[in-house]
């Protein structure tokens, strides 16, 4: 208790000091003790004394992504914790009309063009570039929405396809799975698999790739796992960004990210209890739940995306670097002052342009034609 | 003031919330305590607001790298603040005469042997491993070691070019470039320039990598950058590792990683001082000394290491991003939970053999034989 003490006597003094104007803070009265003061915290092996501050948004990142790292922490997506069936429903429903609203508009401004169709008996979205490449006449791109297991149905998960769409030059299907409350684990995974099994009688799967972002790219990883196990064909290529691939709180930057990020924000928010309800009791390491526990030999290539702020950034580092230990192909890209996911957030910034451009190159790489 | 005043408090209960035992924290009311407070300073757009916490050491880890992430801030390095020359003199033998000592051990463990010797007028060690690997007999590798232009003279920057030459398989020469209080900028870039145009008589280019980090990782971007302008060959292959590309405190992860780096710390520290002893008057953005703001055209291909607490994660991040911009063949990667070159301080950690392991699979790809 002794530790704890001082810690938080440490921590409070370095608060108030950091909270000065900046011209007092970068006096060096200041700075010296709160030099002094971390360093104290600091001097013995164990975990690490952060002090609170306040943290600028950064010159280094483009104006539109400054918009995005500058928003408020997005409420109530992050912390809500509905204590019913019923009022998961109507957040799920509330959020999905404000997402799928800014659809259209994004649609018509990239040239892409959206239908409603069913494959394998589940409902998916095909997305249609306005010109589709020639190289990728005969590729197909299938495409697992992110939303932690409950946000994004519909309309509101096709807003990543419809990037990939426009900035790879790519015909895109978007799966629009079952989710909680009403279908848990693994409806999910049962639906996307019925659909890759469909999509590979439509096209040849060494022209195919899977991607998805955030519960959609630990989806892409699981989907590679079940495949294997099912000796199903695999795709050519596959983009888990920032993959939730693991559902338990394990990894460095769901701590030293937390407070930081300001779209996931914290564990302790909606991602504890979306885990659970959509594991329904199943065991959360699970590889079929939290990919990072399964296997990665014969995966396909992989690009992964992130960002330095990003709460899921050592889940996408330590899937990159297992990848790269099974003696899969990797790539990794990470983006500057980003969030989790906000390549995805608005169209027109340059970030997200390059984050899709990329992973197209990278398709184009590996997809035949 | 009043955004000020109110954020103080606020960040003063996190801290005294946070620093509650672990039971406690998680307790409901304390959460919600939490929660409220954080989203109160975090409704608006602007600066992020972060609590006061401590961090634990990531499980995710291997043990040996838990050790470096569990140690204390390097102290006096990180922080030293020296008011002569001769103080800067005493201070830099102290600390390489410690480094240097625990070379010997390292080089014997891994069957690496080094000699001194001159090239180019330039004071040089060559690290030979127990085999040359037979790819590696007509390829040669130049290396230019950390120390933010200060540190690590003589035998004590020889560590990273041991672990190259030993996991590897490969024949490095190290640069003992002139530093700081003696011989500011541009004796250091001098004397690796005049190193490099002797090893391209000693070796074809084509089968030769230059890399480095930190200030290594700097120089060896400005060493292309220098090639380039004086119409001298180019190596195949660079690896900057976490690179100090940016002397002035530009970058996302010089604030959101400030405090939580052991290695570095803070800009605050020896850093500030040492980017200004080394420029003596030079302007900090001349892309000799701060080479993010040269043009990137034209590049050989690189290989970028860094970790996700490394309060240089943006710099690394920034200077892939520039170069995949330029059209430069160029991978990432990022460790977990690792600071500033953490990868250099166990020779026997997984992860020290994992980057270089991974470097040389990329000088392979890259180089002639």
């Amino acid at each position: 208790m002794k530790a704890i003490r001082r810690s938080t006597l440490v921590a409070c003094a370095l608060t108030l000091t950091l909270f000065l104007p900046v011209g007092a803070q970068q006096a060096s009265p200041d700075l010296a003790r709160l030099e002094a003061a971390q360093n104290a915290a600091n001097d013995k092996p164990g975990a690490r004394t952060v002090p609170g501050r306040s943290i600028p948004v950064p010159s280094t990142a483009s104006p539109q992504l400054q918009t995005s790292i500058a928003a408020p922490y997005r409420m109530p997506a992050w912390n809500a914790d509905p204590k019913s069936a019923a009022e998961w429903k109507e957040l799920i429903d509330r959020l999905a009309a404000g997402a799928a609203a800014a659809q259209k508009g994004v649609r018509e401004k990239l040239g892409v063009t959206m239908e409603a169709s069913t494959i394998g008996g589940v409902k998916v979205f095909i997305l249609t570039p306005k010109e589709i490449l020639p190289a990728n006449r005969d590729r197909l791109l299938v495409h697992v929405h992110g939303g932690g297991y409950v946000y994004n149905p519909g309309e509101a998960g096709t807003g990543e396809a419809t990037l990939m769409a426009a900035y790879g030059g790519f015909k895109v299907i978007s799966i629009d799975y079952r989710m909680p409350p009403d279908f848990p684990y693994p409806a999910a995974m049962d639906d996307a698999m019925a659909v890759w099994k469909e999509a590979v009688k439509m096209q040849n799967p060494r022209n195919m790739a899977i991607f998805g972002t955030s519960t959609g790219g630990g989806m892409t990883l699981a989907m590679i796992l079940r495949a294997k196990l099912e000796g199903l064909p695999l795709p050519a290529a596959i983009a888990p960004g920032t993959p939730w691939s693991d559902l338990t709180e394990t990894g460095d930057t769901y701590k030293t990210n937390e407070w930081l990020d300001n779209v996931l924000v914290s564990y302790s928010g909606y991602l504890r209890h979306a885990a659970e309800l959509y594991a329904n009791g199943h065991d959360l390491k699970d590889p079929q739940l939290s990919p990072i526990y399964g296997d990665f030999t014969g995966f396909p290539p992989a690009i992964l995306t992130s960002g330095t702020r990003d709460l899921f950034l050592s889940l996408t580092v330590l899937t990159h670097r297992k990848l790269r230990r099974a003696g899969v192909e990797a790539e990794l890209q990470v983006f500057e002052g980003m969030s989790h996911a906000q390549y995805n957030f608005d169209a027109s910034a340059p970030e997200t342009k390059e984050v899709f451009t990329e992973i197209a190159r990278f398709f184009d790489k590996h997809l035949g034609q």
